[in-house]
């Protein structure tokens, strides 16, 4: 779990942000506790807090922020915007306007698919994923391997929150990306 | 349209900001020249220049930024973190996992409907609506209609791109709002 990882989290980094999320019980089915970052944004300090320490924890030498559609176009603006850094936007099928690259990945019922533009990336780039929360890492993992397949270096991925106990960042470990994340909640 | 109000737009923002936005023609259909902000995102300097230019326009005492699912989002969180200010979300229907209101309004074809979360708003507090883009309006006129339905003071719309052929920026004014854009493409 990332809370046995003190290199990924700074001091004190998981009582304040963790104390401005919410969590919603039962939903979006009963015995889920969801993690409702929505109450950390609209706090003042919210979003200030999580950039800044997003920010001290990137890899040096990124080019890009990618973000993941939707919560992860938030975080990804906010940090992207805080190191001057372009911003890469990956979408769900159908939503972006020019010539597409796309993954379809497994989900627990069906498939999903995510694309991103085919010049988003100049290969070699190095990019920095970023969504709000990782629990099983699907879509994350489709992420890197669309980034990848655009010629991109994935430098690490960067979490609000962590689910250790589905997963997600240690399948993303073991594909070769350094994870960080803020605040880890076990159990889900 | 927004090119004959020179308030509205600083000095220089017009062609800078336009020249990282990618346009391509017929989409989603025939005839329709699609504004493309990817292109803007990617560009490390187009969110900075964006952020600070809204800023310098943002009316006085606002305490919420409101982005709009899912460029909006974008726009949003960045403006958001360079003010301190925090960020309200309107998202799709049935994307917010709190208890929410909504509205339904008119689309060409048929409807769509947005919400919020309730409590998202103290009644009486003062929020600015962003958008990567304005057109025809209908989207930005239900945001609005939504937050004074959570007691909001609307102060105000921002938006990166106006397409003022198609009347957006114009009727939002009429309800009340005060709008502002810092690329205006006449034509659509």
């Amino acid at each position: 779990m990332t809370g046995a990882e003190p290199g990924h989290r700074p001091p004190g980094a998981h009582d304040d942000i963790a104390a401005l999320i919410r969590t919603i019980p039962d939903h979006p089915k009963p015995g889920i506790l969801f993690r409702d970052v929505t109450t950390l944004l609209l706090d003042p300090r919210g979003l200030a807090m999580v950039t800044a320490r997003l920010a001290g924890l990137v890899p040096a030498g990124i080019d890009l922020i990618a973000g993941i559609e939707a919560r992860g176009f938030i975080f990804g603006a906010a940090l992207a915007h805080h190191l001057g850094k372009g911003l890469v936007l990956i979408r769900k099928d159908g939503k972006l306007p020019g010539a597409t690259i796309g993954i379809d990945y497994a989900l627990e019922y069906g498939t999903d698919r995510i694309e991103m533009h085919e010049d988003a990336c100049v290969p070699g780039q190095t990019v920095l994923l970023v969504d709000d929360l990782i629990a099983t890492g699907g879509t994350a993992q489709a992420a890197v391997r669309l980034l990848r397949q655009a010629g991109a270096r994935v430098a690490g991925a960067a979490f609000v929150v962590d689910l250790p106990d589905l997963g997600g960042a240690e399948a993303l470990r073991a594909d070769g990306v350094p994870v960080t994340s803020l605040v880890g909640f076990p159990g889900h």
